[in-house]
This record gives C-alpha cells, sequence and structure tokens, in this order.
C-alpha cells in the first residue's frame, strides 16, 4: 500500500501556531480548576464497546470508531456481524469514562471527588468546516455532592476560566429538567410525549413561540393544553423572575426545592462571579443527552451561533455501574471552539519570553561550537528562548523567516572571533 | 452486554497523585525544551494503517491496535481478510506520524524544523508490570539539520530536562552505525551477516565480550573474523578515546567524518551540560530500529535497568513519503518509566501552593451561602487552591481524609455567622 501524507479523513494535524494557543488555553484551564480544587485524571481512550453501548450515549453511539479483536479472539471465518470482530472502541466523550472510573475507584477516592479531564475524543461525524472527527474535550464533574454548591462551583470555575482567556459579554442560560417536565405536566401533555414536546420546544430560538404553538397542535395535541404550555412562557416573560413565578404558578407539579435551588444557583453566581457574563433562567433549554436528572446549562457565547459548552446533573448514572446512585453533576467547555473563536480573533499569547536566534556560520566545529552552546545554554537558563541554527547563504530570507517564527532578535557567530 | 467498571485490558486508569507528577513533569519537559527552541505540534491518534504497515516500525507493526472501517466501506460478507475490514490503527509511536506530518506540511514550516510531540501510542504488548498497552510518549525531533548541530542540541535538551527533574548521574551512551558496519566491515563480516552479528553485539552487557566471541563462533563466523572483531574492542577498552583509536585503526573503512563529528559531540557536551550525567562512547549500543543512518544514543539510568530513553539520525525516513530525504535526528524519553523512578522514590511535587478546605455547615443557602463562596473566589484569585465541601457529622473523620488530599487547613462555616 502507497503511503499517505495526509491524516486520516476528519482528524488534523496541528500546526506550530495553533498548538501554542491551545497549549496555553490548557495551563489557564488547569490552573484555574485546580484553584477551585479540581483534580486531573486520566482514563484510557480506548473504553470496551459494552460500555459506549449502553444507549446512555445516544447519537453518539452510532459514531463509534471501533477496534478489531486481536489474536485468538479475532475469528473471522465465524464471525456474523460487527460484534463478533470488535471488543473496543474509541470513547466518543468523557462522562461515560468517568462514571467507570468512579465506579472502579469510588473507595480511593475523596467524597466529593471533584475530577478534571482534558483529553481527546473520537466520533465519526461527517467531516465539515471547524469540526473534527478527534477532539479535545475539557471537563469538570463533581460526585458525590447532592446539594447546588456543585451547580455553582462548577459555573464559578468554569465562567472564571472564560473571564480569564479574555471573553466576555457571555452568558449561562440554566434550566432544570424537573421544571421542563413539570411545566409539560401542568398544561396537561401526557409523560409518553414529553421528549417529543421538548424537540419542539428546542427549537424556540429559531421558530419563536408562535412557531413552537403550530407544531404541537400540527402535530396533534389538544389546543387548550398548547395553550396553557404557551401560556406558561408569556407568563414567564412577563415576571421578574421566572424562576419563582413558576414555583408559584405550577405548585405540586413542581419538586419543593427544584425552583428555590435553580434560583439559589442563579443568585450565588451573581453576586459571586469573577467573570463578566450574565445567569438566564431558560426555560426553553433543553439538551439532548437524555441521562440529565436535575439542573442543565449552556454557555451562550455571542460571537458563535451556538453554545460553547454545557452541561449538567447526571444521578443516575453511576448506578448503571454499580447499582448504586451517586449524586453528580458535570461542566464540559467546548474546547475546539473556544481555539477557533481565539485563532479568528488573532490571539496572541500574553508573556512568552524573549526569542532570540542564534544564527552559526556553516564549519564553525569544535572548540568554537561549544562556546556558541555554551552562551545559549547561558541565556537559556535566563529564561530566553534560544534557537541555534546554521547560517544560510540567504541571511536576509533566513532572517524574514525566524521573524515569523517569533523570532526577532539575532545573534551571528563565525569562525573567528573577530568578525563577530 | 454488561457494563465494565474495569479499563480495557493493559490499560490504566490514572489516579490523583500520579497526575500530579505526570501534570508536573510535563510542564517541566515543555518549558525546557522550549527554551531550546524546539515547537510542540500535535498529529491525530489514528494513522491510515499503510503507513503503520511499511516494516519501518519493526516489531511494532505487529501489536497494532486496528480500526474497523465504517459505513459503506466495511463489507463484512465479501471479507476475506483483516486487510479488508480495516483501514486505521492506532500508532505505535510519535515518529512514524512526525514524519507524515513534516511530508505534509514542510513547505508551511521553517528549516530546520524543531519539533515537540508529547502523546500517547498504543502497542497490544503482553501486559506486564509497570508496561500498558497505552502509554505517554515525549519526543523532541530536527529536522532539516544535516550537521551535528541537531545531536548537540537534543542530548542538551533532553539532559537538561532529566537534571531538572532531579536525575542525575546517569549516562548518555554514543555510538555510530557507521561506525558500528565499518568496525564489522573491516574485521571481514560480509554484509548480510552485519544484522546477525549486531543482534550477538547487543548482548553484550549481559555475556561480556567472551560470551559475544563465543555466540559468534558458534554461529559460523570464522575464528580470524571474529578475533579481529574482538580485538577491535579490546583496543577501544586500551585507549583513551575509542572513537579516535576506531578512526585510526578503521581508515578508509570508515566515512572521513563520522568519528570526527561523533567526538565533537561527546565533547562539546561534556563542556556544555547543565545536569550531572556522563557522555559515553558505546561501540555495543545497537538500537533495534532498522531506520537509523547515524549516530544512536541511549539514556541510562542507575536506578533503573535497561534504557530511559534514546534516539538517533534517521536521514531517509522522510524520502519514503516523498521521494526526497531530509536529514533527520530526534530523542525520545522514556515518559513512563520517569514517572516510575518519580513515583517510586516518593517525589513531591514542588511549591504546589496552599490548600485550604472551606467546610460548610448542612442546610447553609442562600446569601450565607454566597458569602461563603465570595470568600473562597478572594482567596482563590490569591493563588490559593480551596476546596468548598459540606461538612461532615464525624467532622474529625473528614479532616483526615482532606488531609490525605494535601489539605492542611481548615474554615469552618456555620449558618450563623456567631458560632464561627
Amino acid at each position: 500500500m502507497a503511503l499517505s501524507k495526509k491524516p486520516v479523513t476528519g482528524m488534523k494535524d496541528i500546526m506550530p501556531e495553533e498548538m501554542e494557543i491551545r497549549d496555553y488555553v490548557q495551563s489557564v484551564i488547569k490552573q484555574t480548576y485546580r484553584s477551585f480544587g479540581f483534580t486531573p485524571i486520566e482514563t484510557p481512550c480506548v473504553e470496551n464497546i459494552a460500555n459506549l453501548s449502553n444507549k446512555q450515549g445516544g447519537e453518539n453511539e452510532k459514531l463509534i470508531f471501533k477496534i478489531l479483536k486481536r489474536g485468538e479472539k479475532l475469528n473471522l471465518e465465524t464471525a456474523k456481524g460487527e460484534a463478533d470482530l470488535v471488543d473496543g472502541g474509541l470513547r466518543y466523550d468523557l462522562t461515560v469514562p468517568l462514571v467507570r472510573y468512579y465506579s472502579n475507584h469510588a473507595n480511593e477516592l475523596p467524597s466529593p471527588f471533584k475530577a478534571l479531564q482534558m483529553g481527546n475524543v473520537w466520533r465519526a461525524d461527517r467531516p465539515q468546516r471547524g469540526r473534527y472527527r478527534q477532539f479535545m474535550q475539557c471537563d469538570i464533574d463533581i460526585l458525590g455532592e447532592p446539594t447546588n454548591i456543585a451547580e455553582i462551583e462548577l459555573i464559578l470555575a468554569t465562567t472564571t476560566t472564560l473571564g480569564r482567556l479574555g471573553f466576555k459579554n457571555f452568558q449561562i442560560r440554566i434550566n432544570e429538567r424537573r421544571i421542563l417536565k413539570a411545566m409539560a405536566a401542568y398544561a396537561g401533555f401526557q409523560e409518553e410525549s414529553y421528549d417529543s414536546v421538548f424537540i419542539t420546544l428546542d427549537k424556540m430560538d429559531k421558530i419563536g413561540l408562535e412557531g413552537v404553538s403550530a407544531e404541537l397542535i400540527n402535530d396533534g395535541f389538544e389546543k387548550a393544553v398548547v395553550d396553557k404550555y404557551v401560556g406558561l412562557f408569556e407568563g414567564i416573560e412577563n415576571s421578574d423572575n421566572g424562576v419563582l413565578f413558576l414555583k408559584d404558578t405550577l405548585g405540586e407539579f413542581l419538586d419543593n426545592d427544584a425552583a428555590e435551588s435553580l434560583n439559589e444557583i442563579i443568585e450565588s453566581v451573581e453576586s459571586v462571579k469573577e467573570a463578566e457574563f450574565e445567569m438566564v433562567f431558560d426555560p426553553t433549554l433543553v439538551r439532548g443527552m437524555s441521562y440529565y436528572t436535575g439542573t442543565i446549562f449552556e454557555i451562550a457565547m455571542p460571537e458563535f451561533g451556538g453554545s460553547c459548552g454545557g452541561g449538567g446533573r447526571y444521578d443516575k448514572m453511576v448506578g448503571n455501574f454499580t447499582g448504586q446512585n451517586v449524586p453528580a453533576c458535570g461542566f464540559s467547555i467546548g474546547f475546539e471552539r473556544i481555539i477557533l473563536l481565539l485563532m479568528e480573533s488573532g490571539f496572541k499569547v500574553p508573556g512568552s519570553g524573549e526569542r532570540i536566534a542564534f544564527m552559526v556560520e556553516k564549519g564553525i566545529t569544535g572548540e568554537r561550537l561549544a562556546q556558541v552552546m555554551k552562551e545559549a545554554s547561558d541565556a537559556r537558563k535566563e529564561g530566553k528562548q534560544i534557537l541555534v541554527v546554521r547560517m544560510n547563504k540567504n541571511k536576509k530570507f533566513q532572517k524574514e523567516q525566524l521573524e515569523a517564527q517569533g523570532y526577532s532578535e539575532y545573534k551571528e557567530f563565525y569562525k573567528e572571533e573577530l568578525k563577530h
């Protein structure tokens, strides 16, 4: 087979300019999250195929890169389908591996456990601009904390990080699965139609309240039910505090603490926040994953149509592995989107030290070469970035190239020190 | 299929204590290599299967995790063998992807190009203590530099990094493929038997010179040839400078510049080095990979039987992709072994800031909670690591747990400030 110079379809080589920004963003993220007491952990990129195919991953489960069994386990003659050929797959997110990790190591881990993960995930999506089949995810999760301290800490940590990266005027949109359901119940929808109702509700930002109403009626729901539902959204719109309005209106349809806790999250974050952003209650926020059980939230960036990250509470996922539920809540930053936004805005990594190119005449050898290397070594100890290169015939062109790499100072070394 | 709490066979979950050390080592490596002008890059973890199966990878090619074709490309009924089912694989090293990357982007990259890669690689080795099927590699490579500036810079950068991580009294053992070959030619071995001779030579540290001699004769080589070969090693042993001894002795069997250049590398590094280590010419150093064309080197650590990293010059590998050779030289640090050594020595990451646990009475909500969060936020701004946790009934036990996580200071918050 011929060698291929290109990366595999849909994945990309990362060039030096982008890497510099990625490294910087990673270091800001790690430093900020650490100050909030999050602990970095890592899981293998490969997971057992069973763990990736248990329906928690929704649509992502159709996009798995599957790994062939090896050695005696692979029996091509008797294989009837993919399942006989495959025993592992590349992870499509960091949540499934985290829950497996926690289930495996709960006895060794503190409670609550605050995990920070930065790692690649893989999805065989149709390749398109700015979306790749391998991409970095960056998640923080708190396991074992049932109260809204978890949500408050997750949102503060994430927004502080975004602020330190220079983002402002964004929103954290927040909702509660229990409020979503209570609103539907109050209006008179049957529980089995909630998913369908929420798919329509999710289109609110595109088709507006009237559009949602029309689509629901078109789907065959009773006009009275739809009107009552729409009325709730109008009520929220006309109230000072949508959450408290719902608490009063929904009455026994809503768990006693759901609205109060949500309100407390919004108010605590608003009063403590470091970054410039706004907390917004968004009763139309749905989020796709079926594993969410409570709060759900998303980052909305003005520079970017769509979400730049999100998360929520998933109190029942650990139970799938261990039989015993553990309260859990997580927030995932859209790392690749943030990098894209920074690249497009011409972002420069701050304070990346002095860079000097040592240009060494061809033919310098022996002691003279050691002298040059020693001088480079001394400058490096002072924190300078020193590039030792052979001098080209066309020095002017070479200097232009070096300037493009960020070297604005040069020092030339010749065989005889006199020329220097 | 049942969910599995364990990681896949042979791969491991990384626990918080190890991650802290890994993160620290990575940051020292990146910072030091950057000061030498190396530029971080990244390639996808998945490579085209053709690139992984072109014989450059030696034994590693038998250990590839292969990835199933997807969608229409996968046709199970007509598949006759693995090759029909697979189009990608997980990379087994970082050198093949680097060479592909360079071939693909040479026009956009400076010359010489100094690359730094830190990334996971996968090999389906038999699992054993301390060796895993997913592990981190950390490589620096210089492409486009034909002179020994490349070797000197690679060895200085690597050893400076090791020194800053606290390692000393190690050796860099160095040899030259051209010297290896010239010695064999001088003794009278035929070129087609070099590989077999070198496999025996490689056992020198285990079986000694006599053992090597006996095995070569046993393999059917002429006694006169073997004696002449053995005589060279004795001559090196008895000389002040083995490299210059060989230069004189081998005469026209050896390229004119090979010995001088090697000697210059050793002397330059010795006179400039920052870390405490020794450069040692080792005429028995072979290194397995067939792609090496010139210098080869290895890190020998007294704490660790065997090599802790190595590298060499591979001037003909880019040519496999582009048809045009480019001088290239690389050095790979044995990242996982270094982590293992640091873990076993009880290494503590230096200067990992003040850690304070804020213990919050159950039932604190509303404004009082916001107050606590504000205080945490202020302390975090000062660089402290603050963990906000709910207070347990058994405070003593909770504090012991927190201490194990590195929190030696506590602050307790109660509903009423008076109690505080």
